[in-house]
């Protein structure tokens, strides 16, 4: 299978990964799939994503380009209506495009996981013109994930930062994308 | 016509609108279409995009995702070989889709043009997953452009930030394009 067909390319591709626990509960988050002549995901151990890799051997990778759906999957849970069953394996019904890899860990790294492609499925192609705002909600959504590990107030000036280009170039997704995103920090904040 | 279906939605859609001046030249340079309800852009009196609308009230939307045609469309002069003719008018190879907007001057604002769809096209629809290095080359690209009509240093720190996303997650297409916008850089610095 040519993974470029997927919208899969050389560099590093931002997809949800879909897993399923050793009990049957589905879980979304974002990786990057990285693809330098080999292909390979960094995954940390304290993540569902890891716990489920390691349980089951395998991660669907799918192919979103919704702003909201990277946050509501990187910072909170997803709905259970989200997800469908593909070979089953969990997959999100509002995805473009899905591929299921065998995961393999690497000999000597533990957060490095190899992929290896074994089927997919295009169910959507369709053009779609940059919008900034869609890169500043997934740019927000990184630093927003590093703030909550760290609490390092640096990152919130980025996340500003990237608000305003939401605030100016999003449309009513991205800004609610952006609404959700500080709510989850609020929330993460108060609990602190 | 859904414009939508053309991967322009609300909020600001980045294209490269093609224009043609009253001697038959055509141009590439890099717009926003701004979609709020009304359909409008903001172009700058000094560019050839702004005067080639004025002559012949028309300009062609072209809808692409690859970031190497936007720095080269931005900062230098596409070669005659990227561009075809529909309707008389010049069009890009490589787009997704374009679309043919007539242009109507604002009565109050110069540099506002507001924009009738009126005919387009769907060449090639596809599955793209996000990849952070194609969005970075766009915003260097904005900060490459008012660097060279400010000189103001800080936009150099911006694309300096903007290159090492691009060094982490793009492919060589954002590598090929970044190196080519600091190509330009360079040449207009020792220009003046």
């Amino acid at each position: 299978m040519k993974l470029r067909d997927f919208g899969i390319h050389e560099g590093i591709s931002e997809v949800i990964a879909t897993t399923i626990s050793s009990t049957g509960k589905p879980n979304a988050a974002p990786i990057g799939i990285i693809s330098d002549g080999k292909m390979y995901a960094i995954i940390y151990p304290n993540t569902h994503t890891y716990s489920n890799i390691k349980a089951t051997k395998k991660l669907v990778a799918n192919i979103v380009s919704d702003a909201l759906l990277f946050v509501l999957s990187a910072l909170g849970d997803l709905d259970e209506k989200e997800f469908y069953t593909v070979d089953e394996m969990p997959a999100l019904r509002y995805a473009d495009a899905w591929v299921l890899f065998e995961c393999e860990k690497d000999g000597q790294d533990d957060t490095l996981i190899h992929l290896h492609p074994t089927k997919g499925k295009i169910l959507r192609k369709r053009v779609r013109a940059i919008n900034r705002g869609t890169n500043a909600v997934i740019e927000a959504t990184i630093h927003a994930t590093r703030y909550l590990a760290t609490k390092d107030e640096k990152y919130l000036e980025w996340i500003a930062h990237y608000e305003e280009i939401v605030k100016k170039c999003g449309g009513a997704r991205e800004k609610e994308a952006m609404k959700k995103l500080k709510e989850f920090l609020r929330g993460r904040y108060e609990e602190s």
